[in-house]
């Protein structure tokens, strides 16, 4: 067969920032898909992008190329607006759980397909399966039944969405062409697209623990991403979300779906419950009720019942007892003052490495395991009190973990300044 | 087990910029070459280092790893010196055949390892191979002998000199990462270094025709080869030489060697035998003979006696009829005129097509094909003079061959001043 292409010629006009036109960049992620263009083409042109950079043009055509590769779901005939949100990622980041349900109240559907944690920030469906009986896996027709009954959806993305994008991903794991903004959005938009949301939510986070630790990268990667979602028509909103501290005290699987459970009690950590707000109330003014009130629905028990049908429709049972660790490890503070750095980084890292999360895809995670902070940022210590308890079933894990968390904690002296840091730290719209 | 240093790291330091030390780049290439570092890797860190550049002592640190993949040749129990010579590629470049005969009737050895030609640029062995008997293939203890006796051998590189450049040659071919510097000088000094001469001149080429085609490149090129060799203790100069014209009037395999002869013989066009004597000159004062006279050697047929007992210690007939070209197409003059253009580039190519040259390794090539031209640039000539003469065993290639000619010779109103453009441009030496 002949192709309508040369890949060199591709790698070497993106090599010397030249603009690929539309059919050129069809054409790369189709071969590449069917095997015409090899890894190690596609590699060098990954990394030809990641340093020359991409027009908003290309990364549509990117964008659009890797949704073609699969199938490409559709809520039109459901009823009511669909919302869907996703997160950069980051430590203690449990705020989907929450808030698929709390959306659902208002009859805004929230069809969330999530994924699994790889490295030091967790994964959705990780947590939820801490809950005795709880199934990722939905079929497409079980999906559209669940958000026309319950409204609300969390559950693994299906091997046939944007394909092409699942290849390039694990080719740039292991080529060193990650940190590309046109790559990470297109990467990310293409699959959300391709699951047929209406509107999109982005939580993209920045500091230690996020992906992107530079405010002004997450920045681009947040606006590259809105205009992606505009251009394809679905309606994308972003905030800009601090993640230097972790979200929470709990860091890891159970205990992130326990304190998840209290914030849809009407308590929880202030932070996750600011961040559930904030950004249930974006998702609420694209889904057409912009005078909702969130905060009633966490208040009165509504966000809970939906939670509880949410949660028994995918066959979990939210009252049964879930797993809990062997062993655990207490670290205290070792002088008096006020806790001016909790490095998420760290914090994400020990939790890994205790078992909550995996190096490896297809690893077991440990559901008990994980990291649970007793103090918060700017809170006043003592000396000997506990600051965090470390959780794994594996002794064996606990040295490493505490090496990690090394300088994590820094206590100052009593009356040292902490800085304001707001968890949503900027907004970023269409237009 | 365990690797010293992991792909992903080196990859993601020459993309940011960063100096590999130098058991990073020793642990690289061997891993590549045993099959450690995919292919996908090594193109990912290639185009990085296409675009971020290295290091002077990161290229010598890549340089002596290449080398120390495979053998390394000595000649230092050969009682005389050796001088190698090596081109960067060009239309026409026959120098070689007439070069290393010419040095050796001076008592400088000449190892001459060549290789064959692909795309435009011919090979020094397919030229050779023009000569009925003639073969390329020396072992080392023959290739030793012949040095004793006749001063100078041109023949195949054994597969054992420096295996990893082959192999990253290769994977650079189809990933678009060719055009490096750090490279491409790294690529040819590590053949050259491992071949073991004890000094060097480089032909580097810049203009239409050769693979270089902007000077200042070319220049950069040849400082980086001539720093290597410095490095590795390989006294090295490099002639700076324009190629935006063919060399001499024939352009092909067998019209090559027999203007290699002509030249041999005190005649051959002014430009071949120029340079043939510049870079004799060179070779010689590197070889300890600054007084040599090699205007001399070509005129009282002392080259030729060289050539024809190496070209027969080769088993090859110095007198035997060589290949002819079936067929033949005349391109003439269409007004008169001076010759103001003669693209280099273009006529390499049509030599390429009508069968002179090879679009993939292992093609055969044609021994008789390719253009002889009948005038050179800055000749003057009339309405309905031959130009040139296009040689190939198959009618159909014609064709091909005058599409890429389509504008390769202006002829320009007579009295058009045509600059001169001198064969030397510029010489590169150490320090």
């Amino acid at each position: 067969m002949t192709e309508a292409f040369d890949a060199v010629d591709l790698i070497v006009a993106k090599r010397e920032h030249r603009v690929l036109e539309t059919a050129a960049i069809r054409w790369l992620v189709d071969a590449f898909t069917r095997g015409a263009v090899a890894d190690e083409q596609m590699s060098a042109w990954a990394m030809a992008v990641l340093l020359n950079g991409m027009e908003r043009r290309e990364i549509r055509d990117l964008t659009e190329a890797m949704i073609a590769s699969g199938e490409r779901m559709s809520f039109d005939g459901l009823g009511r607006p669909t919302v869907d949100k996703h997160s950069t990622g980051g430590v203690g980041d449990k705020i989907t759980l929450p808030l698929a349900p709390l959306v659902a109240v208002f009859g805004v559907a929230v069809p969330q397909l999530s994924g699994r944690g790889l490295g030091h920030t967790g994964g959705t469906l990780d947590k939820l399966e801490s809950i005795p009986g709880w199934r990722a896996d939905v079929g497409t027709a079980e999906m559209r039944a669940q958000l026309a009954d319950v409204g609300a959806v969390i559950c693994a993305a299906g091997a046939d969405l944007a394909p092409a994008d699942k290849r390039l991903y694990a080719l740039r794991d292991t080529t060193g062409t990650v940190e590309s903004i046109p790559l990470i959005a297109s990467s990310i938009m293409s699959k959300k697209i391709a699951e047929g949301t209406s509107a999109l939510v982005l939580d993209v986070k920045f500091g230690s623990g996020a992906f992107m630790t530079d405010r002004t990268r997450a920045e681009e990667l947040a606006r590259t991403m809105v205009d992606l979602g505009t251009d394809a028509g679905v309606e994308t909103v972003a905030l800009l979300t601090d993640m230097s501290v972790p979200l929470g005290l709990a860091v890891g699987n159970a205990i992130e779906v326990a304190e998840s459970v209290d914030v849809l009690a009407g308590g929880g950590p202030a932070d996750v419950r600011a961040l559930t707000v904030a950004l249930a109330r974006e998702m609420l003014a694209l889904g057409g009720q912009p005078d909702a009130d969130p905060e009633a629905a966490l208040d009165d028990g509504r966000a809970m019942d939906v939670w509880r049908r949410m949660i028994r429709a995918q066959d979990g049972d939210p009252d049964a007892p879930m797993a809990e660790a062997r062993e655990r490890h207490v670290v205290l503070a070792e002088s008096d003052g006020v806790l001016l750095e909790q490095d998420a980084k760290s914090i994400g890292v020990a939790a890994w490495r205790l078992g909550a999360g995996r190096a490896r895809q297809g690893e077991r995670v440990q559901h008990g395991a994980g990291v649970l902070l007793h103090a918060k940022r700017g809170d006043a210590v003592r000396a000997g009190q506990p600051l965090a308890t470390l959780l794994t079933d594996d002794e064996g894990r606990i040295p490493r973990a505490l090496e990690v968390l090394e300088g994590a904690h820094v206590v100052a002296p009593a009356g040292t300044a902490v800085p304001d840091r707001p968890v949503v730290a900027g907004r970023i719209a269409a237009g």
